[in-house]
């Protein structure tokens, strides 16, 4: 254990850069990895404001951040895929890679998982972290930092995708705009939608999201999603739709949206049981799908932002220095409409 | 259009065995088929007692029946896979075969259906009934009429387990003991299942799914299931859960049966949306399928009966003459535990 | 029956633009069509050329030409879902809507299928056609006929890209830059595939795949296959990769390029069947999928091209008129490297 | 490292029950089993016979036997699944589970597997063996050490039947009835077919395959399996067919069988490549899986066994103790058709 310079989230609103113990033994399969980049995500912001996240409650100070590229600068006795000097991003999450779930390849839905910055396990905010090499993945050199940790939550978006089963020219529905929804929405297009229809009642997400060709912006404080897709369809109905605002009201009018054997892929999480019309699900065999987080995805995002197919950059709102990484939580915690991305970057 | 006796769901509450004007002309794709054998349905039933089911209301007389087996007495000019004297069960909807959804295969979703005893189409309480060839299937010399009656429940049981996606050697469990729940736990057995766990509150139904081998009965008054389930899989959960009871009680427990990965197959559909915990759903990424009547599985359940691997027999309650269908109706009115299946043969 | 000036196919090595006998009546379910552009497909050239492909065999004068857009003239008593005026493009198989594979959805394995331009059957290059609404399609505003005529070809790649069951951020391999090679790779990219590798030997070829973002293209008289994908994906071999070269050759080296539990499409068929390794094949559980036209694939074609994620155009290399349509199948003959695709415009 | 009494092939062709070194040592996430039931494998007599199997020489004294059952006597310190006592059976490969392969489930294609038998790894005609307790499986009561020690063979016929996706009702053949195709006609039964056709050219291993109800046994020499697949299926074929004789010449008339859009699992491996006519193939969009070995089946075929859904008992064709293992290998290397399995049970 060594005394680093971190961001501490010490406890329900109060954050503070200061030196606590970390580990830093490299083990055999481990990497070391000097931090860069790091994104601030809702998730941490929660922690900061609200101090627990359902079952996960910050009863110690606890080192916040889990979106995150750096440079290798040692690593394990047994790690051949990576050297030091190479320009890397980390999953945040360590499965127990001899659990059924994670032999099986579903190292997300492993109970085991220990996640950066869920409490209690420290994240990244922080100026080096030993990790896995497994879970540890090589940038190409044209994919910078900054999109580096972008990829954490692109991983999202692309595991949302998956489930889904896109097949080549399925229209979508992406319903609300947040940072997750948008990421939804370039995964579902990149992944095989020909078009994209998002959903939002602010007219500033919107206007991001739809700077991208092939995503639709719908305002829904004017116009019918519905409608929106009947048009786009000749009122056949939308291949998939991803449920992204966690709002329990969007599930009133959800299901009018999927044509006849469509998909609705659940993200956005509704604090309380959500009702949910079975019978007019069954007249159309809606399948649906959930996720949690992402299993196998950042390779994915590696190339897809490798082949310039994706670009995350125009969602980076603001870059604040580790000095001011207080600042930047404060104003992620405003939540302004323009902003997608917060990122801090570490003094190198 | 051809005077016809036949069993006349009259309104609500009133049936009379009587005469009543009904197509004969068959087209160059269609057979003529005299009725041998019709299975009492639970909608049937609903439509006798209550007179409607949802949006569809018996404004008019209607006859009852869509589980029905006979012998093609006449075939149109185009039909070359039937012939006079074939032995044959029928599927109950006619779809538009032009339609998207038809296209696709999907012809069960085709919402411009047209569905036997379901207002205002006549069903097969009758002695004669004309049908397109492709919805009607030859039985094989060892199925009997009183099997081939029984295909179009065991079909829908069919469909769910399809839906399921069961891997060979899954563990099963079925929310619901009733007659679709039975069908069910049969297709998930013969399709793959290395043993299906039942729940239900009646000894009486209990006890006749479990005298089926890989079949467990759990009485839900006395047993857990998610212990039953947990022992049979060392704790990993179920590979696929079908509901079908149709109790919106059930899903406050449902969604601790499946494993991680694992599916749920919603076949009861309770009459209020039912509240559904996503957040738990989500932490094990659990699947939904819904399903609507079925397609294509006529085939597959006659190739199931025809060899032997389902036996549908032991479901079969009791049978009366046409001239006692009213009584036949009454009985099943009952819903006495131990009745699964009514049936009425036609006189010859 | 009407006469109708048309490029007839006399026999092998015989054009004529002349009147032919050819069927007008529009049935119920039908529309009439008059023809505004058609695609010259490698099969019109080699039933010209050849006088069969494989069973086909010419033996009467026949019409070519199956790519094919134009505008409604005149609808059935049943149609609904189009209207004279309509800009449509139409798939050119027509199988029998009753038929077992039909009601699956497999229609394009519909042994009845009927298909335009293969013996005996006749084509689009005439002025109008009459058709089954069923598979006639509307274009939307923003796509020209001359892209409607690319639909047909666009639709075999899409076909293959579907059956790979891509998931996003996949790295694809075609083998073959030849037209229907690149409409796969197009296909595919747009189909989620993040980068597809474009091998041939053709430097033509190759720069008119290269000039799409995402397609990289190999020369294999100087590159290897294998150390390109070996290199993306750092040694873990391609997703998937489609054999679109037709050359028995290719097979040598296929199985080296798709990564464990990866797929090849088969979409080129060598005359003579071809040696296969399956032992090698086993070792990384290779998947095949075969393809025959496609289904399904006219709106999802319609979908790429209505948002703009696909673009055609760069793909049509020369127009003629119809009155110098022998000259376009001459040059069409010739098999220019630089040419994707020549196309005929009817006059209005 | 301790001296144990084993099988041991010294090189081609001769066999000793000696004393050999062999590791004993348990780690933490290790178990020891006290061996009790081994079954020969015909690649156990393969290297009896030819000394080798493809690339795999046998250099050195081997240890052979991988189809193993026994009972627990030691566990490491972090094994909390098992316990001594308990009576298990063991998967023989084990894959480096930090291999980009063994992350995404696919551990049997990882090409670090290390697996018993297969030269240099020592196999299980031992005593006791230290194996991972990842990959040993507990028995259930009812499932006797000579069943646990069938697991492995039966484990790649579920490796083939979940390959198919077999779909509840489907019609399967399988080519070749040997001990692999018997298991994979079983396997394939369970899984979800209605009928198993089976074809081969011994009557004694038909009679075998035969007396289990659902599997039709086709002898070739008189009977065209086409013909018996078409009458099944009214000439529509079949819907999945395993190709289990690893004979070149029964793919001049395998591709006749599948019906359109049906698959073919490749299990049997010619020694040359096999000409394979992908013309006829795509005409019916035929799907082909390949195998190798099997991942994540030995819980299924462990609740196969013990719902009693399947019986391997009846092709246990005799058992020899551990002194005279090498008669049992004699006799295993006559091929007798009468024979499918020989097991060795070790002295308690």
């Amino acid at each position: 254990m060594t005394e680093t310079r971190s961001l501490v989230l010490e406890r329900k609103g109060e954050l503070a850069l200061r030196e606590i113990d970390l580990p830093t033994q490299v083990g055999p399969n481990d990497v070391k990895i000097a931090i860069h980049t790091v994104g601030v995500c809702g998730s941490d912001v929660h922690y900061y404001t609200h101090g627990k996240i359902g079952p996960f409650v910050v009863n110690a100070p606890m080192v916040l951040g889990h979106e995150a590229a750096g440079t290798v600068v040692e690593v394990g006795s047994n790690v051949t895929n990576l050297k030091a000097g190479d320009r890397v991003c980390m999953e945040p999450g360590i499965p127990d890679s001899n659990s059924r779930a994670s032999r099986l390849g579903l190292y997300n839905v492993d109970p085991a998982v220990q996640f950066w910055a869920t409490p209690p396990v420290h994240g990244v905010l922080t100026s080096q972290v030993v990790h896995p090499a497994s879970y540890t993945f090589k940038l190409p050199d044209n994919v910078s930092f900054a999109e580096g940790a972008m990829i954490e939550p692109f991983a999202v978006g692309l595991q949302a995708a998956q489930k889904a089963k896109i097949a080549p020219g399925d229209v979508g529905v992406v319903i609300g705009a947040g940072p997750i929804g948008i990421m939804i929405a370039l995964a579902a297009l990149a992944g095989g939608c020909a078009t994209v229809v998002i959903a939002d009642l602010s007219a500033e997400k919107l206007a991001i999201a739809g700077q991208y060709p092939g995503i639709v912006p719908v305002d829904i404080r004017s116009q019918s999603v519905k409608e929106v897709v009947d048009k786009l369809t000749e009122g056949w109905g939308a291949d998939v739709v991803f449920e992204a605002s966690g709002s329990a009201k969007a599930w009133s009018t959800l299901l009018e949206l999927p044509r006849p054997s469509g998909c609705v892929v659940v993200v956005g999480l509704p604090v309380e049981p959500t009702p949910v019309d079975w019978s007019l699900a069954s007249t159309k065999e809606v399948r649906f799908e959930t996720v949690f987080r992402y299993a196998h995805q950042y390779p994915r995002a590696i190339q897809m932002l490798g082949s310039g197919k994706v670009d995350l950059k125009p969602l980076i709102s603001d870059t604040y220095t580790f000095d001011k990484s207080v600042e930047a939580f404060d104003r992620a915690a405003e939540g302004r409409p323009t902003d997608v991305k917060i990122q801090i970057t570490m003094p190198s």
